[in-house]
């Protein structure tokens, strides 16, 4: 079995329920959320092994969250459990055409945030880790974290893990110049950079062309290989979500077009996928499931990708959206 | 007023609230459901006075369904209370683009798939209906439900009742071949046969097209009317329900445009307005009123088509969607 | 800071969850609603100085519509608080493609319809207003309601507010004649006339032509700005709002476009919106923020207009719908 | 089969769900209500062939409550469907100690106070029923009403219906002086006058002492039979029911202890259990079943008694409140 | 009118909703809260013309809680809106014996404890104020808001306004020792202290005698007015609150019997009423009021006292808890 | 760290939300349930490191009820997962007295209930493990069933893992005859023997004397260690619960007081506590938090007893019901 090993900060996500507004409701529904505890849950329930790594407040709060991990198969024996620090929160609310989504980080001072990197024995925890993943927010988060985040990708190089960057550029918790920076410094020590494309243009300076972008900035920062997908509308209200990867080959792929009932986690979704596919079988396959359980994410409430492996098989057979009885 | 009789299982639906997955959800929605219950509501919501024969387990469950079909106005003294077999249960979850719907069955040993043919009179349950309706699922149930089936649809000829059977093909319940068999072993007893075009064609293994399986079923079966329907996606991302019936007349008929709010119970809320509309009018005003039931229907949640007549014909005079004020 | 003025009845509105029918529903949500309640929500959410004039039942069901309105940044101290009358009531179903909303008013014998035209001193209640807002509900429930209007319009002349009408006909309250004789009536008194382009074509008599409804209005009535408005169904399911001014100049917007999870309160958010920006810059503005708010609103639950300034402006450059964070 | 007709009018009761206040309430869960058809819900549960007779609007709610009438087992054929007089709505809110629950009733100019005499044939509505039940309740709503009670009672006098008929005083309809006033003119018409101990104290000037009372309203009113029954506080925090009749003979029974999850219907419930005990053996075992039913229906949410027959007997044996499993 | 003013945090609780515990919980429901709103909203139920003064960050969730103080009558231009801070959160579990009701605090860093005392002109924000109240945890959350109670209570001096402190002794906030200090260095300027008998103990290391513990602050502290108060379990499964006050007279009270269905703000409904009534008739009117005020505070659910004055006079006056109808 | 088995059927109840009955409900609440994963999540939440042995169906249902056991920390490794059999389900309506709670089972042909004894290596799942627990149910569900219990118990004895035995005797599913001869036969196997002195009194016909029963149990079946317990009402309206153990020693222990929110679930959190406290510190400690964690999981919805240790010591050193804050 595939066995990966994701490090991130998760956070609860407190949202409005139904089409409701914040300001209107009277009570929020409770998502566990994190890019890489979303990354790890997507892979978990495709059927990798997969460790999560962070560090939790020891409340209930904290609980929460780590029940919701086990519950979806994820491995959370790499879970400091802090005595200081506090949960992070966010609030989102979900957005209805012409009203955008919207997200407000309450996530100061978290138990993550205020880790210590000796806390986390990386070449244990990565023993046996065929790949391992993180996203550009985990080094914004604090001083403490970024040095975490290279100490990590220093030891995956021992243990010989592969290692995932998704530039997850937040807006909110860092600048373009400061999340470039990051990544240029971390890039001798990451085999995978993914991002949105839009995101990547904003970072580095580029035009919003995904096969240029990830051409460049595979050549510039000599990452093996770079993935760029972005969001496309279509004529009847469907979205589909193209994905470019550039590394010895170029690989281009559309996924299947979907509605979106929630916005968040998509990415990660993506990744879970993509990882999963391009251990077992490569690049290409990567993009496909990749595509696929990002599609299926944005029919799913809240940030975890709560399908199985059948599911996505299935879609990929393109059996359509008849009820299945 | 018009009298319908109809047969066949009722079971109770669980489905997740709103857009959440089973396994997400904390609770279950409640639906009463079953083909021929929903056609018996449809009906009597039209105005009909229609009786509903089935066989109910003497518990909590039973009674549940039974309160349901009787605020609908279905008259339910023909239904047998059981002191063996429970309840049938199914559990649906509603897609969105692009995960599909489905549906799993808990169904077995229910105290419907349990019955004793002898246990329904026919004859006086049949007594002054001037139609009958049952569905390709009561006969695959079990052997016994096949046999009463055979009887109801036997007498039937006697009481002159006239004999509608929907395909309703169930590929979780039987294979194509045994459907197949079903409906040519009853065929000399059926008056008017109705199905979805891509069911009528899976099991009679033909091409899908509405018109031409129509008039082939008519002919090899000698049935006097074969109704065919398909679903339509229009570019706006709206749906249509294309109807075609093949009897002494060729009849050919577009649904108004709908969206989808809940999958199930269109096809028998089709077969509600086009048994009242048949007996009142005649075929033509049968689909117009099936259409308009069926296109209705998809935006209700459960699979009741909880309508009534005036909304019906509102409908058919295009009076168009702004708010009544 | 902007003041202004608006009287009308308010109501409770209760609404089945979800997407239920009324006839499914086992609890009923409650939105406060009333069109110049709605119009004082939404000026006072865009920053005005706002007070709402009505007339409130004594008890539980009076004391939550002034909390809602006072939540909101209302000033209802020129509420008068009544021993007679009930408070109004109405059922709204909000309906889905093919099925229309429909609302069942149950307003009669309302502490505001039974109101006294001198329990309100309109001119101390209108000293300092720049403007004065009424719509075409509020002289339709009472003969005494009617007086009042006219007392409020004449003392507004005196204030030297501008007094602003919305049409606001609906047809389960008055006919089209008695509507259109009490704007003749009341004309003289009018500044600016507000209206959906079916709606003043129907009281009017004149073809759904907005671009010459307004021009004739102007001119047969003699009203320094008319205003008129149609919703056009987009190819892609949203849909958009056409608004055209006819003054000294003409002035023809398109809104944002939307999708509409509650259709009601869009009206009145673009009265909220035109009046607002009329009084800070202009017609043109007002359109502007007129059209941006009623395309907002389609996209919350309830009749207010649940935004702020910020999203507003946000919306008019054009940011998009990505999540914000 | 025992069959019983009652008359009296249907409300909608709108309540915040769980502990929440009015106030506080975002949402009001629905629930039919209404003494007489709280009464007939009673009886047909337990077994009996009852139909209830009313008025009601034609509308949404008139059909919901009709709905919740039929799904319970009540005969609604006598139901006279009104284009005039709209729904009656209360608002209840359940108390805590110290706060008491209360009632907000909004039923003026019902369909049902709105009522013609001649809209009943009470000959027939009455012909085969063994008895016939209404409450002080319904000649309080308007001057119709009491002459339609009038009538009724006429005519089961003709069709040999025992006569119940339940004090009901409601401060908030009528005066004490009212209610004694009309039961005294109605009393050559009643065979069985019920009613709480206060309340007939309150009304008939007495001192509450439940077995004077009955005595006294015996011999006054030349009534057959006097129920007052009132509640007693337990030391442990449960109440008992303390029911005493005069006859022929005297009989007095206490209740099972029951804790109040909802206090409305109580009454209702005893009406029903008393009336079908009496009709199947006397009065006895009426005020047993009553006492039973009553006592139930403190532990159940909304106005109905929704109990079956073999849950009132189990809890007459004694089975106590052991899981049954 | 009486014009008091109140300073302290408000902060957003989340609770599960029903009986639910924290961990199984998939919704909190939301409920604004803190000590000195609290008491603003129950004053101004009350009638008193209220403000409560505080600092709020600029963003959705600062806004909801100004909404709902001004929803409940609050003036809250006082509020100080700040771009730095969060809202302070708190998750409560209400608990079932033997499982307690706990809180956990996420507060630190709030808008609130980051407030600069210079921000707060205490002389025009009282002036007119008959009495300021504020509590223990105000002077616990910051040293700035230490010095802020300090200058509020010297301006209060200056303008004449009665000063009422309420203890308040959070042990997750501040020790024993610490609020002691707290006290005694402002007690100079404390006109009335308040405090439950067990926190009074506490904090002064007496023994948990209301009476002693009474007398002696009231000595040593030499504030006008002590006020102690502590709950009785009776043997019917209610509770009582006993309070005594210690002045120049002393006065000892009990409260109706209640019980707790929401055990927080129950000390700040005391507040609000024992103000209420010490401003307009005197100390044992306060107290009487108080205790009213307390006990159906414990029958609601949330912070708030949700009460009108006419409710806790019928309760003073004894009038039960029959359903009012 | 102790490491127990535990082994039996998982089912999914589904009750009414809040005090409705089964028939006025539109939604169901699920908890997974089942006395032997009652067990197992009680002893994992207490800190022992415990796993569940069971058989689950492969589709949505069964994935529900693994993701419980593994959020709440139970190793599911030793779930085998059938293509055959269904989820057992079992509906519960809480009571509220005088209405008892009742249970509808509906669990024949579970997955379970099919299982086939050799899909169970016991030795390789007992390896290490301390204890072994299973039920009366367990045994009662099939012929297979109870042939497994035996290899099970057999396999304990080879791997020295002491063996515990609840009775939990179910009438729906067997008789006091079947239940008493397996416990028989059993009995040379069992070393601990739990039930309620009320399932053992009617088991084994004796006298409901606690004492008596688990002395002469203890004797007859030579059993080292046999408990009994029983509730007893205080007169508050609180419940404790008494227990007895009699093995070498005898001792006998009442509970803290509780009130009942939810009655299920309280035997088998019995059983978590007192094989925790039974392996760390012996029969006394056992009976100690045994009946500690029955009466905190009377006060909580659901099977599972939602604690932690550091709540149920809380509780044993008697820190009372104030809200801790």
């Amino acid at each position: 079995m595939i066995e990966v090993v994701t490090f991130g900060e998760a956070m609860i996500r407190l949202s409005p329920p139904g089409a409701l507004r914040l300001e209107q409701a009277q009570s929020l529904d409770i998502w566990p959320a994190g890019a890489e505890l979303n990354v790890a849950v997507g892979l978990a329930r495709l059927g990798a092994e997969v460790s999560w790594v962070s560090r939790l407040p020891l409340n209930e709060l904290g609980r929460k969250v780590d029940a919701s991990a086990r519950a979806n198969g994820v491995d959370t024996s790499g879970v400091v459990w802090a005595e200081d620090g506090r949960m992070g929160l966010f609030f989102v609310e979900v957005g209805n055409l012409p009203r955008p989504s919207w997200t407000l980080y309450d996530r100061a001072d978290s138990a993550f945030a205020c880790l210590d990197p000796g806390e986390f024995d990386w070449r244990e925890l990565l023993s046996g880790a065929a790949a391992f993943h993180t996203s550009g927010i985990t080094p914004a988060l604090s001083e403490a974290c970024a040095r975490t985040v290279r100490a990590a990708l220093e030891a995956a190089r021992e243990t010989g893990s592969r290692t995932i960057y998704d530039l997850n550029f937040r807006r909110l918790l860092t600048t373009p110049d400061d999340a470039r920076d990051c990544v240029e410094r971390l890039a001798p020590l990451i085999d995978i950079l993914i991002g949105s494309s839009a995101e990547l243009a904003a970072v580095f300076g580029l035009d919003d062309n995904p096969r240029e972008i990830a051409r460049r900035l595979r050549d510039e920062l000599d990452i093996d290989l770079v993935v760029a997908s972005s969001r496309v509308d279509a004529s009847d209200g469907t979205q589909i979500r193209q994905t470019i990867s550039v590394g010895e080959d170029v690989h281009e792929l559309a996924s299947p077009a979907f509605r979106t009932v929630d916005p968040l986690g998509g990415g990660d979704a993506f990744c879970a996928g993509f990882i999963f596919g391009l251990m077992t079988s490569g690049v290409r396959r990567g993009l496909e499931l990749g595509n696929a359980m990002a599609a299926l994410k944005q029919s799913i409430v809240g940030d975890f990708a709560v399908v199985d492996r059948e599911e996505v098989e299935r879609l990929l057979r393109g059996s359509g959206v008849q009820t299945l009885r």
